[in-house]
């Protein structure tokens, strides 16, 4: 089924699409950042630092059509670092492939090669698409975020 | 009215109090931890270092009551870092005194001083005395946590 | 688009589609309920007396396809009634047709009608697909509902 | 604890502080409502009618210090009625003394004793302190509500 999508480490000649899919994610949530955010993201995700986000394309037939960022990061409860997946997305066009649950299971088998069991994110209680998809793969906790600024 | 409240920095003397205060935190979630762990977190909380958690204890009469845990990591969506306030208790003896509300300022406080504006934290949906004091703080987002294990 | 669904009062002769239907709509909320709680609603459905749910049959090419049912009840927030929608249901082949929209809008026209302003239903937070259709009908109230049993 | 307070029904000399409580209880809803609004319901709690809300008061030492009102409704998926609670309330000054939870399990022994097995009520989300007592008394449904306005 998800047979022909393929799932590899972003690279700095996909700095085009990544914008173009990012881009579209991050409509989704009516938001737009300046060209900076955007240089300054791409440089970290390709920087292979710790502490650094890193980031997944999803492929069909040689194009992306998806992208997750994540990153590991330290928990007090346990030895081991946790993971946060912060974003996640898949083209309009190309949903339905499988492609979102590819990248989730990839970030998954990469928090786990890093010897990192728990991988977390995220979502707003009315993406109702998103969560068909997470409830299949995932669980709900009963956490909700509070938020103070600056 | 927290006038008597003082918040410093987590101490290598507060060894005994700290365990004391986090399990009790702790058993708030029903959770139990091995003496590897809070070996291993006490010295991560002290050691200064990037990417690791920093501890603050609020303090009445010179006798800790309180604690707080947070870490400062990378935020893609900005050229600032962003801050997950993890851990957040106070002895049941000193509650109404403002401890709680003491150390999410201060953790806002160090926050901003590091150049991040925003601080966040999880809380379950039905910890409705903590929810009284963050609705006063903070505000709560539409977003959920889903978590996929090992 | 909805112009060849038709929705009409449920009549004597609909027992075997509207079983068909009901039994149908409690499958998904894993329920089964004894012959004698069919006969019993579908003879108060039918009765036309205050106080009892009325049904409505939505019929695609002269097939019932759908099915709702609904309870004018007395509100003391005001002089007028409320209108209570309980059960609403189409059939999964016949989804994406407006089916569901049309049951819900002839609903509101019933109660209109009868003088009622107002009709609200409970849905489970995780009906996706429902929600996806009442978030563009209707408006989401911050309130849950309790139970107490015998 | 509870042994001071008396629940009683709702009487015809009790409409100066029958107003008083309810007016209190609807500013906690940030809601007004007309003095006919005010005559009709206590005209309909009183009136001993089939498909009517009833009224309770909780007394102590002789003084009316919280209400709540109920309907009995048919409900399709029992050959029983079902109970809604509707409003509860009780003066601040006399909370913490049992008079909220007397309230719900006269209600709820009102309804078996109707051979009514159920009783459920709406609260909001962040109805934090009501939530504590619910949770003591009763489940929290996964139910949330949609309205439609006329």
């Amino acid at each position: 089924m998800a047979s022909d999508i393929i799932i590899r480490p972003l690279r700095a000649e996909d700095h085009e699409e990544w914008s173009r899919l990012w881009t579209a994610y991050l409509a989704f949530y009516e938001t737009e950042l300046p060209a900076e955010v955007y240089q300054t993201a791409f440089s970290r995700l390709l920087s292979g630092e710790a502490g650094e986000f890193q980031g997944l394309i999803a492929e069909i037939d040689g194009q992306p059509v998806g992208l997750t960022h994540y990153l590991f990061h330290r928990m007090l409860w346990s030895i081991e670092d946790t993971c946060y997946l912060l974003d996640l997305y898949t083209d309009p066009s190309a949903r339905g492939r499988g492609a979102g649950r590819a990248l989730i299971e990839a970030v998954h088998s990469a928090a786990k090669e890093a010897g990192i069991p728990d991988i977390y994110w995220q979502t707003q209680e009315f993406n109702y698409k998103g969560r068909m998809l997470y409830d299949q793969l995932a669980t709900r906790t009963p956490f909700i975020i509070y938020e103070k600024h600056g």
